[in-house]
């Protein structure tokens, strides 16, 4: 198991701060410094026990560091990258947390300062709530951890990373960084676009006096729920996933309008045969 | 508060079972007899003490009730009344739970037999889990509970319907039956459909050895978790509320496209105040 003397940690909140308090009680880290744009946030994360220091600038947060994790939304990794660059140590290792891999990795890579090593990797763990207030060091237990090594990738380097996500208690998957991108595309973008779409298209409706929201039921709950996500997490997730993402929103307004034409049509059997191949389906992921 | 000496239940699953323990626990009913398509059911609806006694026919079972509980998929309802209609006795009261009213209710009151008493009414509970074994008497408790008395509807009658439901907890909402199936339509049969939708785009997909539905995160399954229920309970509501239903589809593909055009083009700050937008109205509906 690898040990971290020096690890900085780019964007504590939910993510980054819970993967904090997974390396100290674990014994993977000595000191942890934090970084990131809001100074409170940083505050309460070095109150609350999170991180052991603040870095005053994203540079010289990460001098001395054995391990970088970027935990910011995936637009901005490029322009750190490109900050903190010089001054990553010979032998650093980079990793990051984004829920998108495939170009990205490319563009990373492109500014990687030679002698130091990035890892790709993509925790998947829930995200509608955030900040370091929720952190807690089991948010991985149980959960997948998301490998997209490339042929650039160091072997040690990726090893490090993939013993630091055992110990966090998540399932290691290796894959391919533009499969992981078509894949997330579908279980985890789309259905973030189609509950934000769904809020847009309820929530100006009324009765003439009072919200249709306010007749909303536990179906309609669950259903948007991943609606009060971050906007700016997911503006950038959504463009940096562009085309895969286009294609599945596509595909699922296919399917929405096959049940539509099926309802409209009055189809009693072929919409309940369909309505049953759903369900069942739904079923046999429980 | 009424009190009804003989209560029958027809369709005896999770909305049936929970409303006749809440009828017992209130001490509202004499003896409820509970009648239905499938015996097994019943009999496990007896066994329980969800019911006193099991109907063999519809018609035999109605014999004498002064309340009747119309608790089986929409779709059923007018060719129910039809078969029970000629049992019912002089004042006997007859309501429904259905989540679909207006034109329904207009084809029911025109085979309710005159000398009866038809009371519409829509409790809103979670169903994607059904059966009588679910049922619980505080199934309703803080719920909503929607009535749509019509210009013929017995203002005893109504008021007697009115008592039950407050007495098992719920909250009691009067409004248009009109009305109630748009406002339905948008925050209830809409995220069916698009739950529906969803799985099927989506289930479909491999990577080649495994199915994208293994790496389907919390999101995914918020999202997808009412898919699982009834096929033939949901063909019927979609079929009978069908016009307002094919407008929320339509607007909501809208409202997808239009996320989905902000995507295409890039247009970074107009799709964050987008998401801005939908998260909050998201974050205020807590």
């Amino acid at each position: 198991m690898s040990y971290f003397k020096n690890v900085t940690i780019i964007g504590v909140g939910l993510i980054g701060g819970s993967l904090a308090k997974a390396l100290k009680s674990n014994n993977l880290a000595g000191y942890i410094t934090g970084a990131g744009r809001t100074i409170d946030t940083l505050e309460l994360a070095l109150r609350l026990g999170v991180i052991d220091a603040i870095g005053q600038t994203l540079a010289s947060a990460v001098t001395g560091a054995d391990l970088v994790i970027l935990a910011t939304p995936v637009g901005t990794f490029e322009r750190i990258i490109r900050e903190i660059g010089p001054q990553l140590k010979p032998g650093a290792i980079l990793t990051d947390v984004g829920s998108v891999k495939g170009g990205l990795i490319r563009s990373i890579e492109r500014v990687m300062p030679s002698g130091t090593h990035y890892v790709p990797a993509h925790p998947i763990a829930g995200r509608e709530r955030s900040g370091v207030e929720e952190s807690t060091e089991t948010l991985f237990r149980g959960r997948q951890c998301v490998l997209t090594p490339t042929a650039r990738t160091d072997g040690k380097a990726l090893n490090a990373v993939r013993e630091m996500w055992k110990a966090a208690g998540a399932d290691i998957i290796v894959m391919d960084a533009e499969l992981h991108d078509k894949i997330f595309a579908a279980v985890s973008h789309l259905p973030h676009v189609a509950a934000f779409a769904m809020m847009c298209a309820v929530a100006e409706l009324n009765t003439g006096t009072e919200n249709y929201l306010q007749f909303s039921g536990a179906g309609f709950r669950d259903f948007t729920r991943i609606a009060a996500s971050s906007p700016e997490m997911w503006k950038d997730i959504f463009l940096m996933n562009r085309d895969n993402l286009i294609q599945m929103i596509d595909r699922y307004v296919f399917s929405l309008n096959e049940f539509k034409n099926e309802i409209m049509s009055g189809e009693e059997k072929q919409l309940e045969k369909h309505l049953t191949k759903s369900s069942g389906l739904r079923r046999r992921m429980e």
